[in-house]
């Protein structure tokens, strides 16, 4: 599948050039271009449907082939359901608003010079993701609908699946008068090619690690390009001394065992020392009923000892465990000695994405909310909810763990830029 | 006047560490506290003015002594005056509007949960800078109004002066209540410290580079904290067809010559082929008249051939010329083809910070400020007005050159980020 590619940085370079040069057409469109643009892609998915199964049978078989894990070849495996969910998907990015063309300020300024600050795409967006097939139309989509040009970067594992998709839609791109190049991938399985696109300082404008922890790392340290970081989250509930043991409970439980394997979920319990010995005992066994393997302190080793169904599930913490994002049926649990010691350890032990608090005592939750440094912060609620169609954005990019341009949950908006654009009638600075 | 610091990193860290931690209380303060922070460091200025007129007296003597130029010692220079303007602009951070706590929206999601984006400050900000003293207090000024902690890294040549000032600011905020590390300096003259201070991840939540394009472009490429790129302008003036040569020529004089040491001087000049034979003769005169040495094309070499006055002052351009900001009384001239030529070659060449289109034609102007990927972009004005001040921000951090999070002139806002408060009765996600 992939082209006999001799000299891979140059390959990369070529393909993001001519896919940043195919930006300012998609730049210089219409509201109702783009979204006729993201139609035709949508059509053009389902009309490919045969030819994109059988790219995804050859990427199946050989990951079978590899002794590839059930839960990987699930996240793997296209249908004739799973591409209509894509289509649909493009589809609705038509419904979007125009986050691009918005003018977010207009003024006279000196000399009577008049100033606009208008939303503009940000031009070309580098996405780089795993084994999922479905995030090749996700961000060419969302892309192309906010007039970006794309250069996509799927898994080697699912590469077949991802090329026939993203050529699907070049072609549906370029049906509609815009250069095929707009959506771009990178047509080779070799990991220099990563490496090439994450240093394209001045071609790539943005560039968008969507995987796990390993990916965003390695993107984060050694890309020359911006990045949004997304993703990982050691997310924390706080059980407050003034806590209802009920919400605690249900809480702590939806956090962690609903769905594992995402970044909202809660992979650290922190219980007040005051409540720890009539809490803990009903939290761990909750947890360890429910198969969750408690990494704990000596308050829960405590109760592991006196309890056979924790102690079946009960490992002693050690240091590593309060940083750890398990994305599996393990928790670390701790006891502070209060809200003080607990935001401590959040800030100090959290990735900013989801924290949150249960209590009663309003003024312990507006502390929490205040002083934990997190894109998310909760008082009496899963973090689970942390989500952009749960927080009602649509069309979710990612979750931003980073403070500058976009935090938690961002959508379409993040994809722009502004610029000022003065008009004047010869005006010099005096 | 450094410390004796025998393990740099370590110590970078540790101060880091401590600043961050102010930067909890400084997070929690109110404005009005924020407010007398800030009219502190004012008076405390004013209070130790003979202090710190002696250690740039240190300061100046060595660089002289070192055989300085006069430019810069100018920038290192203080004077009673100078420093009553430090503090006068301390106290007019006390009248901008608040950027902290701003409710951004407020609105009920999934289950009820009631939801609001608030702004908050970005935790501590971390500023280098070069000659300039007053950019100590102008940084600390504007971030403990913001609610951030900061630590600073002045030049080596001024770093008697930035200590003594950065230690009156930290006594004058302690004596408000809050930590003194809330405004901490880097008390090494150690190249290394500023190695050391880029790869804080987790601790430095921005990194801010204020100074030349060395010092920014060894940020940008090594720092693994964020940082908001800064200032270096290749800015273009493109005279189209339809130019009106008297606007023409002034803003093109203004832009090159009213001040040449700054990021939105103009460093380039493009002329429509079909107005060269006419408007070249006439702007090359008045360049040339200026001082200005004019690296040319073909077409500016044969005017320079019929005007001494010009001749004396051309170089035939070399394909370097069209990347260089030469912050001097130098430009590079070139003739294009036409609009799209102009458009191409500035967004090759150019820096994306501010791009002038010099036209009586509307359509053109509108496509030039559509087209040209910069964060400011100008129909018949000067690029000089590129700056804080003049855009009515108040208060200008810099220039920014990226398009993440802050572009074009910032100010305090830039300084913050926001988070996602959630306040629930129990709410788990179904």
């Amino acid at each position: 599948m992939s082209h006999d590619i001799q000299d891979i940085p140059r390959y990369v370079t070529e393909l993001a050039k001519a896919s940043k040069a195919a930006s300012l057409p998609l730049g210089r469109a219409t509201d109702a271009e783009r979204i006729a643009a993201v139609r035709a892609m949508a059509q053009e998915l389902r009309a490919r449907t045969g030819e994109i199964l059988a790219a995804n049978a050859q990427d199946m078989e050989a990951a079978r082939a590899a002794g590839t894990s059930e839960g990987l070849l699930d996240r793997l495996l296209l249908t004739p359901d799973r591409i209509e969910g894509m289509a649909a998907g493009l589809e609705a990015l038509a419904g979007l608003p125009d986050p691009v063309g918005r003018v977010l300020e207009h003024r006279t300024i000196s000399e009577g010079l008049d100033l606009t600050r208008v939303s503009v795409p940000l031009g070309l967006v580098a996405m780089v993701y795993e084994a999922r097939p479905n995030v090749t139309s996700d961000a060419a989509g969302i892309c192309i609908r906010t007039g970006n040009a794309c250069i996509l970067r799927g898994g080697s594992i699912a590469q077949r699946s991802c090329v026939a998709i993203a050529h699907a839609l070049a072609d549906a791109v370029e049906a509609q008068g815009f250069p095929r190049e707009a959506v771009s991938i990178i047509e080779t399985t070799d990991r220099a090619a990563t490496g090439a696109l994450m240093g394209l300082r001045g071609i790539v404008d943005v560039l968008i690690p969507r995987g796990g922890a390993g990916l965003i790392s390695r993107c984060v340290r050694e890309a020359q390009v911006p990045v949004i970081e997304t993703g990982t989250g050691n997310c924390h509930i706080y059980v407050h001394e003034s806590a209802d043991f009920d919400k605690a409970r249900a809480i702590v439980m939806n956090a962690k065992t609903q769905r594992v394997g995402v970044c909202n979920a809660a992979e650290s319990l922190l219980v007040d020392e005051a409540v720890a010995p009539a809490f803990l005992p009903l939290i761990l066994r909750d947890l360890a009923g429910a198969g969750v393997t408690i990494h704990g302190d000596a308050a829960a080793s405590a109760v592991a000892e006196a309890d056979s169904v924790v102690g079946e599930r009960f490992v002693p913490a050690v240091e590593e465990d309060w940083d750890r994002e398990y994305l599996a049926l393990e928790m670390s649990v701790k006891c502070v000695s209060g809200l003080d010691e607990a935001i401590a350890h959040i800030n100090a032990h959290g990735t900013h994405h989801s924290e949150a608090i249960v209590a009663e005592d309003r003024e312990a939750c507006e502390r929490f909310l205040a002083e934990v440094d997190a894109a998310a912060v909760y008082a009496n609620a899963s973090t689970r909810f942390t989500d952009g169609g749960e927080f009602g954005l649509g069309a979710e990019i990612g979750i931003s763990t980073q403070k500058l341009h976009a935090r938690g949950p961002f959508a379409a908006e993040a994809l722009t830029t502004y610029k000022y654009e003065i008009r004047g009638a010869g005006q010099i600075r005096p």
